[in-house]
């Protein structure tokens, strides 16, 4: 059984949009926010990884379904794991919850870059480690 | 044959980040840009749409494919179309490309709602027949 | 002796620009993180202050001044007071660190109003309390 | 008697808040816009300034007054004039209006730098032309 990494965050005033409602494209970045907090779990965390090792991870691929809308003053639950796990590259799934009630399901997936170019490279041992422990058997 | 909304825009210094390049989760606010233009084509445009009609259009799922980085000083081209159209939800295409080269394709579901509620309702006429304009065959 | 409210934020991946450093505006957008932060000790924190009393507060006057850049993974601490108490408005200051160093003082006077209007009206009793005790001396 | 440089922009809807109107902060962020525009006049625009001279504008001092808010479906012209010009540093004056009304005044002190350093530097000749071209006598 894997255990996702929790990310958890109070949606902000600057957040909300003339519908009173977290903007749509927003999602995408609180779940980034929450992936940089998955990584802080390397030495370092990912401004390290960023800055220190030349390494960044763009994407290819993002999507998200809506379920429910966020308001100003909710507090957000992401949950964080790996559905897909390739020599460069891999899907990161982000189920976001507020209590028990669904909020969005994301999937991201990000290719291992030299930034450099970028070139696709492999991922580092300690990063693919971090990521297995992550992994979804379904 | 459908003729695409064409919306051109460059890249702002704001808009890149620390790699720089735009940060994924930017491209679907870039087309929500090119979508309040689309509306545009409404009487009022769609400030009226929103704060005199009282209606939206909530995302109910968007996503992306991204096929090249887009850089400060990349002027992009917006591409709107719509794939999908439905008594009260339709699936918008947004095809960016600078120069010959294509950058991404994102495709973004929204439901017409009455913004109170918000409750889905039918496009009214006039919104139907601007998004049938743009309706492509396949 | 009045002792200042901090809060503590790490700088994220998003907020850092092309030059690797946070973009001078958004140095406003933090402060006002650290407000609404600030105003959590209401009853309900500023969402209730906000969509339950149909109050808010907008700015009449903001300027920072900067010492030092900020930087991806840099943490840092913003200590809140209040400068300036008048019937319906004040002026809060927020000094800047990172660990010894100062950052930036900012310093950002707003009315409370009524959001519908906007119309300005004296500041409630609790939050007159809660300005009061963070009032500055100097 | 100077010509201020003018910049036109319509708010979108994603820079309106809950409240309505145009979060405080991100007034800085259109006259960044502003300048970005102003310093067009330059060969290669702002991003050759940036990108291929390796030069940058980081403030040093930011101030703004609010006059009227601006919300979602207005249109807001910055007028950009010089108010100080010194070897490394200037001084932009931002007038934001709509229509006849005025909405904010900010004032926005910037050194030349090289980015990597950041080391300040002279204005390098071309860029001292075009702020004297905007300098204001008062």
């Amino acid at each position: 059984m894997t255990t996702p990494f929790r990310y958890r965050r109070a949606i902000r005033f600057e957040e909300v949009d003339r519908a009173g409602i977290v903007f749509f494209a927003r999602f995408f970045a609180l779940c980034h926010e929450a992936m940089e907090s998955f990584f802080g779990g390397l030495e370092g965390g990912y401004p390290h990884f960023i800055g220190g090792r030349g390494l960044g991870v763009p994407a290819v691929r993002a999507e998200a379904e809506y379920n429910a809308p966020l308001r100003y003053g909710d507090t957000v639950d992401i949950d964080v794991d790996v559905v897909q796990l390739g020599t460069s590259s891999t899907t990161l799934r982000y189920r976001m919850t507020r209590g028990n009630q669904a909020i969005a399901v994301i999937r991201h997936k990000v290719v291992c870059c030299q930034l450099a170019g970028p070139t696709p490279v492999p991922w580092p041992d300690d990063v693919r480690r971090l990521l297995t422990v992550h992994l979804s058997p379904g």
